[in-house]
């Protein structure tokens, strides 16, 4: 299959994704990435992000000219400034984008082509979990619900196995509906 | 003791706090909150969340007068075209904004003064599971791990109690540290 423009599927380039599955199958080590992110508090509920670097494929990323900022906030009645959404709501984000990638790429590696995706998300918290004030009670989401419309001429059961293959290969989906090992170190 | 301008400790209104737990005590439904997100894929890795609504304290919130904007993009060697930082790096942005909130505002609950919070995140991400290239290999981060550095006059006993309890209290690292049950469904 020669590269063309014409070779994006999504506007996902399938070639180069073929080629990266290539590359890894022959050096694995090439799917080692660590990802990273700064913050700073600016006050209250509020504090900033800062994204830039990362490893992967092997080497330091050098592609990105310059960070990416992202802040968190919370709304009046949890006594923030209401700047931005607030952490638990950028979990939300985080997820339906990692969620849509998925279903994009793999589609993409199927041949299918996607016209529109959209989705709605929804996550149940008891504020009782963040106060302390209930040991029953725990402090995340206690469930999230997630509704994708996908405009396609795919079929009805092309679709729903996109879907699936959406949260099996998803890694925001693994890291919030598994266990993830994090660890909180304070520098003197 | 009288509510003044003088009531924030770091940015915190905390009368409006203890308030706030008084009622929740009272009233435990008030501690309900369900949070949303709604995205859009625009093209490739790229999409973008919008999060305005939410319902909380026994109502619709209607403080937010327009949605806060987040976009999702992967970088270059992820196919991506790098407008945006990607999923699993949102999910930092997350996590440190939550650990941090959740440090100041107990902090401030405290009494204890905070001058500076600074954080940095790093997150090992093995590609071959998004990929579908190895059973063995999870999806997700396999590790995260956070440094806080914080600048005050509290007691390095009291810094540490106070980190230990940022990772009790904190509903994001509660959502990544543990399992959240995620709906996803299909819309016709």
């Amino acid at each position: 299959m020669e590269k063309t423009a014409d070779s994006k599927t999504n506007g996902v380039d399938v070639d180069r994704l073929f080629a990266t599955i290539g590359a890894i199958q022959q050096t694995p080590s090439l799917a080692n990435f660590t990802f990273r992110a700064r913050n700073r508090w600016i006050g209250g509920g509020r504090n900033r992000s800062t994204v830039q670097t990362f490893y992967g494929a092997g080497q330091e990323d050098a592609s990105r000219k310059g960070p990416f900022v992202m802040d968190n906030d919370e709304p009046d009645v949890l006594l923030g400034a209401d700047q931005a959404a607030n952490p638990v709501e950028n979990v939300l984000h985080c997820l339906a984008g990692c969620l849509t990638t998925s279903l994009i790429y793999h589609a993409a590696a199927r041949g299918i082509t996607i016209d529109a995706v959209e989705s709605r998300l929804e996550g149940d918290l008891d504020l009782r979990g963040f106060l302390g004030l209930s040991a029953d009670v725990r402090n995340g989401y206690e469930g999230v619900r997630v509704t994708f419309r996908i405009k396609s001429d795919a079929s009805p059961q092309q679709l729903a196995e996109l879907c699936k293959v959406a949260q099996e290969r998803s890694p925001v989906f693994d890291i919030v509906t598994n266990k993830v090992p994090v660890t909180v170190a304070l520098e003197k």
